[in-house]
């Protein structure tokens, strides 16, 4: 027995083109003999389609997507996610589902018993669990088909009081299917594929698992699909950040499980966390632009590191002739602003102009003096400079139709150092999920092979340059002692006590906690920013505006 | 046996006044000899806490809240409302639960067996459901004691597979009490008296209900808890946007419930829809202020009729010392803006300045002249006056400490008529659910009795002056068309076929239906909302920014 494991990239709400492309899939797997087809979870609709399932003429177009695409499994098998209608009174209206596509039509449908509903999950936000478990057949050999989540109720903490293999098991199944949608971060092909070995060691039958690629607005699909002998063995793991179909013979006798093109490497080559950021966020860009049908980014380039990272990143994305960027010196602007500025955008062959807002910021002080009178010099002025080059880089968006690619690292967002409608514009947030110090790990390994990024602007002293001599250390205590207090609060959620119990100062500990959580209203309005870690800023993380806790 | 009901306004995370004000809420009802306090759903940690329920060290705190008050508790009884830590293994690590405190302790605990996730609420986030079901006794006497959406599940498409209820209901339970979270719309109180109304007919028992009262960023709690005898009868409503501590009789032997003081108003006068609405917004604004400390509103006033209605709303919440507007005529402004905004400037005695934009424009225009050569005016040029009025706008906040309001109405943040970083600025959106045929029918409210709106700003043609005659209809369909579209497709989810089908011309509807979707990206980054409607943008309506579904 054939089967291919389809690891696509999906249009949310694309019906058209979603149909077009498993059709086309299908026929070739026709070519190839394959017996069966999978496809990932929900592709139908696109992973996440979020509130678009409370239509319910998005719910009959994904079925009818189903139906369209039945009629063409005559000989073959497939299996498709799609949202489908609870027949029950009781409980949410749908569930999430995988169709088996045979004999020209939908011949049995799998429902997802484990909803997860956390961080950028809200799965019972629509679904209601399925509780019947049933193992399909193709060609007479019976498969434990589950969803994503279902196989993830392993831990010693398990999150669900139910565990769908376990039921499933009990009818004898010759294979394990899965099928899923789950997001990258850098640290989670290993807790999935972890996860995938332990089900395969439990249940002592082969699995072949199925994920998406691609960027679906701030998350990002990494593929990395799997087949994995019974005996515990890897038969093939797809690419990372790419579609790729791949087929697997299957030998219900002996139960062996293998790739049909024994060509193909085994394995995906194991990359460094800083290649994993940079390939997911190269796609994350890639994504945003391409599924809106835009072509063209632009930036302010300040001379600091964070710019010149987001500038290098969407010219690996877009192509360096796509990227236009905006050089904005004011007064309090070092010297080496422009000129480092400059060596970059040589070294990688990009557009730009340069426009100096000093006369700018003067008219904006002119304008308020009458209100403002000598107040002295503060963050309001600041801020003002932040705002003009906001201004700027929006026309210029407005103007060409380019998207601003916004710069704020985490460790800035988390803090709130930075202006509302003034560094934190733009249309996608790059480095929003990447901490200062991660920054640094990214310009490195860009810089691994030849100074693509120069020295200078990695070397220099991080600095705003919004008033003379001015350095972030000023306002911040220094990245290395900040970015692990925010890791221990964002990442793993410890109160001051435990954070201080690790050895971090009290005092240092509060004053940070309390910058975050009282600039959760500037997080309320920062861009969409791309997921790489395993808490980001966004969906993930939902905190009220209005509160007094640690505050 | 005497019971108060405590509505009460919390802050969330604010243990240290929270413990304090409900102590002290105990203490007063033990003077007046009563037997049990009630108080809301999760109280102690006020509600929506979000995320903070991810930290162990929140819910030790609420815990500890908890003990803190049960101490207090020695002759009399209280429900208190907080995350308990759920002690099996499986599922997820809290319930959401009311505990009993008495004899010096938490004597009981009850679970929230239906656990509502959809549109603003994600319990299933946090909780597990109770599985549980086990009246408490106060004095002996059996109580059903259920939290908000346990008494829900009456609907003929019930949305849970249990109903709570029914299983206590066999205990033999003489009353039934629900701790509520039920945050306002204009429609709910109907819907919430409706179900509480059933509840009793269904189980023949009396029913005493509590609610929050008070604003948490964009959800407003407008009170409302009620007592009903066992007949139906209404034994007393408490009062709406309001705080208030109600007693009742419970006469065990008669199963009668009535209210300890006979002198109040067994129930609340009813309210118009746009009364309730200006109560709602004039409470979301005075909690958003008052709970951070704030004091003073900014807002641009434009001589339209969104700033003017915001400019009332801000005068009733804060008072008109409280409010400082700032008007910014530009070469496009008509004569109208400046001198219609002065009349309302006067009649409510609120701070003004001006500051007229037309030559900041100039310069910004001059300053892209390099870049932009001779191309036409267009939407660039518009959004740049819109964005320096949010620079001088935001420029005032920062430089006074003020807190700038937003104007766009639900209409505009519908269909993306509005300059992100330009009128779409600030702190908190006041008028984001309300459609502009709404804010109409608020402006009649406002001038009911006399003219504080001039007539002139809500009979002229609704325009953005961005352009020599511009006017709002050059963009958009007539709002009397608009609106009920983006009502059948926001609050209703109905698709396109579904909305033609009531009379809607096809070729409109596609039109409104694809605005509102590929503005997605721009409510992305719109300022918190006050919900006031079944259906507001924000938390309670989350789509993909990045799709392709009717656009």
């Amino acid at each position: 027995m054939r089967i291919a494991l389809a690891q696509l990239r999906f249009v949310i709400g694309d019906f058209e083109g979603t149909i077009a492309k498993i059709r086309d899939i299908i026929s070739s797997a026709e070519h190839e003999n394959a017996d069966l087809v999978v496809f990932a979870e929900l592709c139908l609709a696109g992973y996440p389609a979020r509130d678009f399932f409370e239509f319910s003429d998005f719910i009959s177009r994904c079925r009818s997507g189903a139906e369209d695409i039945a009629s063409s499994c005559k000989t073959i098998s497939a299996i498709v996610g799609l949202p489908t209608v609870n027949p029950r009174a009781e409980g949410k209206n749908l569930h999430n589902s995988a169709c088996l596509l045979q004999d020209g039509k939908i011949s049995a449908t799998v429902n997802k018993a484990l909803l997860p509903t956390y961080d950028i999950f809200d799965e019972y936000r629509y679904f209601e669990p399925g509780r019947d478990f049933t193992c399909i057949k193709v060609k007479d050999i019976p498969i434990a088909l589950t969803i994503c989540e279902d196989l993830w109720n392993l831990e010693d903490d398990p999150m669900y009081i139910s565990c769908p293999m376990d039921e499933l098991i009990r009818q004898n199944p010759r294979l394990m299917i899965n099928i899923a949608a789950s997001p990258f971060d850098y640290s989670h092909a290993e807790t999935r594929k972890d996860i995938l070995f332990r089900n395969v060691k439990k249940y002592g039958i082969p699995l072949l698992y199925v994920n998406h690629v691609g960027a679906q607005t701030e998350l990002i699909f990494d593929g990395g699909s799997l087949a994995i002998n019974h005996d515990g063995n890897l038969a093939g793991e797809l690419k990372y950040f790419e579609e790729e179909v791949r087929y697997f013979d299957f030998d219900p006798d002996t139960g062996q499980l293998k790739a049909a093109d024994p060509a193909i490497n085994l394995s995906s080559p194991v990359r460094s966390k800083a290649e994993r950021i940079h390939d997911a966020l190269v796609l994350g860009i890639r994504d945003y632009f391409g599924k809106q049908g835009f072509t063209t980014a632009t930036l302010g380039l300040s001379g600091g590191i964070d710019s010149a990272l987001v500038t290098v990143l969407a010219s690996h994305a877009l192509g360096p002739e796509n990227v236009h960027v905006l050089l904005m010196p004011s007064q309090f602007s070092s010297e080496g602003s422009v000129s480092d500025s400059l060596q970059l955008i040589q070294t990688l062959g990009i557009r730009y102009d340069q426009i100096a807002i000093g006369h700018l910021f003067d008219e904006f002080r002119n304008a308020l003096t009458p209100m403002f009178g000598d107040r002295p010099f503060n963050v309001t002025e600041e801020n003002i400079q932040a705002r003009i080059r906001g201004v700027l880089l929006m026309a210029l968006s407005n103007k060409f139709g380019y998207i601003l690619l916004n710069t704020s690292n985490k460790s800035e967002i988390a803090v709130g150092y930075g202006t509302l409608y003034g560094d934190m514009c733009g249309g996608l947030s790059v480095l929003g999920d990447v901490y200062k110090t991660e920054v640094y790990d990214l310009a490195q390994y860009i810089n691994r092979n030849s100074e693509v990024i120069p020295e200078n602007i990695i070397t220099k002293p991080p600095s705003a340059e919004l008033r003379p001599g001015q350095k972030d250390s000023d306002s911040l205590p220094d990245y290395t002692l900040l970015d692990p207090v925010l890791y221990h609060y964002i990442e793993h959620r410890r109160g001051p006590e435990e954070i201080i119990a690790l050895g971090f100062e009290p005092g240092l500990v509060k004053r940070i906690l309390k910058m975050v959580n009282i600039n959760e209203y500037k997080r309320y309005q920062t861009p969409p920013i791309l997921r790489v870690s395993p808490k980001a800023f966004g969906m993930g993380r939902r905190l009220p505006i209005v509160a007094r806790y640690l505050s």
